[in-house]
């Protein structure tokens, strides 16, 4: 498990104030669990894992409140050998590994500018819809991973429907993943469906986040993003397209980051700016096109191999609203 | 713990249409927790057990939405010794045991037909409403377990109903198992007054699960069950009747079943009809009498001691409803 | 972790009449959890601790239904060296300590009468409402200890609002615990503006249990205590203050106890007396002024250092509300 809390202040574009607050996963979301392989000979293994992410500043289970499962970073089983893993359940969706590793804060949900705009609904005046559906994780899912090429990995996931009279529902995509040396390539593709945690219906594809926006039943996803690292500092660069059915409303976003390594740690920098355009996106004077760039500036100091602490400041402004400012200042600590 | 987890397509009688999905517990419940046993000297020990349903499809807690507590699997603490063992919490029912070791499929509540017709309700069109009140553990329940009279064990179950003014609703019952070489006897008897989770009321033991149909304050139930091991087959039997105070409804089930040791594994199969009689059972065409045929094969084949894969196919039909036709592959690993 | 279940009678002042029980922590609130401890060099460490209570006799999680987190025993990380401690997440109350620490019950959430007039609101005729506000954990807070200076103690503690547009709410408290040879001695005050866990709104500190009572914005509480131990019996005493801004409601509690060694275990008993003052305190008759007086004698023996069994009477009294007797027989063990 890990466990991340940190001390800041809080401003997203669209807060009218800062607030003081103790925060949960500035770095890493919290999470628990077990895990484990068992060999079955000729190459052959099962494998099991079943973690839940709990908010390390009220020990509150799960992301956020509302439709949340209780092991909804992973609850699989499933078996791998030479042709590969297969495993079923709740597990990643495609879009998790290439924005997670491909920015330099990580799963950061709450500093890293390009998870911000992919993963982050904003409940304050911008009402900010995330740019990617359906969740970082899929339930009721098959997933398969093909063997290591040479640095070279694949991810096929297909996420069943199962619901009654909606036997077209479902949700399909896939992730490649390459690492040479100094650098790494990625890529995904995702078709969404079904929102994850459930939101009651299946196939309501979510893109406004008060309840009272334009709906999609689907959105289509693709990104590619690239790294290298120049020993004396690694360089991102991401960039992602959504488009949403039946509605008229697409996004792009690019972002760059960098990390210096300095000291026992690293400085952390990164930039993510998503373009909104589309009749649908309800922007506050009626324009078809608005913008949010975000920035964020860290520091991330290892105490020892299982323990870090850092201080993030982040930048936000999004077309039409409040600019915002954040700060934490936090512990990371695995067990 | 255990996950155990299937892809698969599940109609059941009454079903409209078959679904694809992935499941959870195909054979098995999938369930975590702990359990510990201390030695206090002079044969005496302290056991507790602490372990909690889920759904290995979503990540769920529990076995389904609603008042499910996080342990509901066990959740007790109590002695053992020469004097038999007791125990306080919440833990098994009278009904469990019995139910799951005479027939084939085990606990299994989505292919075992015994399992589904005692203990599964359908929300369906045929609004299948579970023959066996009180759920399959007890909350709130003192249990005795005798010794081992050479192979021969009983339990005793007391639910308290604990709650003021309402002294009079309680669970009471017992069941024997015994074991002596190839043959195995099992029966009980239970009078449930408190449903297990608690629906807010106590005493309303729910008999009809669209919330409108009748309800019964109490129910009565007994069952006997059989199994003998001939070597190439193992062979089950289990009979059960349940009456229901305040209304006229009665459900009488016959189980046969056997388990096929094959390669690396076992075939299975099992039968069970559930003949329902009654003028409050709200039979579709009005009849007092309807019938449910639910039969399973399967096999189940061990990749090792921890870990099978298995195939599952269910027949399932009810009066006047359309037949249902289910099918899983899936995987089981014990950790 | 530690699981304590008991079956008893329960009737509290105000009950019409005794239900039969089985009860959940009748000497300490049962929990199960993680902690841990790294060794970061240079006496410097990283802690953590994620702990859930649970109640043992339905296997609920939390003390109670309701906005009860998971992790809501412990949820906490921080560092610890020569400097003392600092800790951030929820963690202890500065209550919670000089409250159990100084009664011969502990934290017995069932039977210790300083605990249930402080903590423990009544839902019955007499619609109690616990003397202390914002429970005895606290969310979003940052928690300073002191080094051990010949015995003495101090704990300060700043919970963090946290919501926008609230800036001012916060809680704010210390405590200091002194112990020399057979004395012992505490004291704590506490300023509390937000409850824990949060009913939604940030700083009404609920002073009345049916939702409809008077509603204060702020609680003040101040607290002192000693024990001393006279090796045939340990003597405890503490008095208690609570002020409620913007109503006229005014709480003083005093508690007396002995803890006296006998066999492999000890007798136990302790009186608390609560006099509540005051025009909104929504007497029966109208009074301004009322008083409980609650009194528990029990036995606690040993089985073993993890195991014990105890049997406790509480007697409970609310002017003008029907008196109350409680018992309980149960077994704790530690695991």
């Amino acid at each position: 498990g890990l466990v991340d809390t940190y001390v800041g202040s809080q401003k997203y574009s669209g807060d009218s104030a800062a607030s003081s607050i103790v925060g949960a996963g500035g770095m890493t979301t919290s999470w628990w669990g077990f895990s484990g392989t068992e060999d079955l000979g000729d190459g052959l293994q099962a494998n099991f894992k079943l973690t839940s992410f709990f908010r390390s500043n009220n020990g509150a289970i799960g992301r956020f409140d509302g439709n949340e499962t209780m092991f909804s970073r992973d609850a699989h089983v499933g078996l791998s050998g030479a042709f590969g893993a297969i495993s079923v359940g709740r597990d990643l969706a495609p879009n998790f590994l290439p924005s997670i590793l491909f920015n330099p804060f990580g799963d950061s949900f709450q500093f890293s500018p390009l998870i911000m705009h992919m993963d982050v609904p904003v409940f304050n005046a911008s009402n900010w819809a995330n740019t990617t559906a359906g969740d970082t994780g899929w339930s009721n899912e098959l997933m398969y991973t093909t063997p290591d090429f040479s640095g070279l990995k694949a991810n096929l996931h297909y996420q069943f429907g199962g619901i009654a009279g909606q036997t077209g529902k479902n949700n399909i995509g896939a992730n490649v993943l390459y690492f040479h040396g100094p650098l790494a390539l990625t890529a995904f593709y995702q078709r969404v469906d079904i929102n994850n945690p459930l939101p009651g219906e299946v196939g309501n594809v979510q893109q406004a986040t008060d309840g009272e926006g334009p709906f999609a039943p689907s959105q289509k996803a693709w990104f590619v993003g690239g790294s290298y690292d120049l020993n004396f500092a690694k360089l991102f660069a991401t960039y992602q397209q959504t488009t949403n059915d039946g509605i008229d409303w697409k996004d792009k976003t690019l972002q760059l980051g960098t990390s210096i390594p300095f000291g026992h740690g690293a400085i952390l920098a990164s930039w993510a700016g998503t373009k909104r355009t589309g009749t649908d996106i309800s922007a506050p004077l009626g324009e078809s096109s608005i913008k949010r760039n975000t920035a964020t500036v860290g520091y991330d100091y290892n105490l020892s191999k299982r323990t870090d602490v850092y201080a993030n400041y982040m930048y936000d402004k999004i077309t039409d609203e409040n600019s915002g400012g954040s700060v934490g200042v936090g512990i990371r600590h695995r067990f």
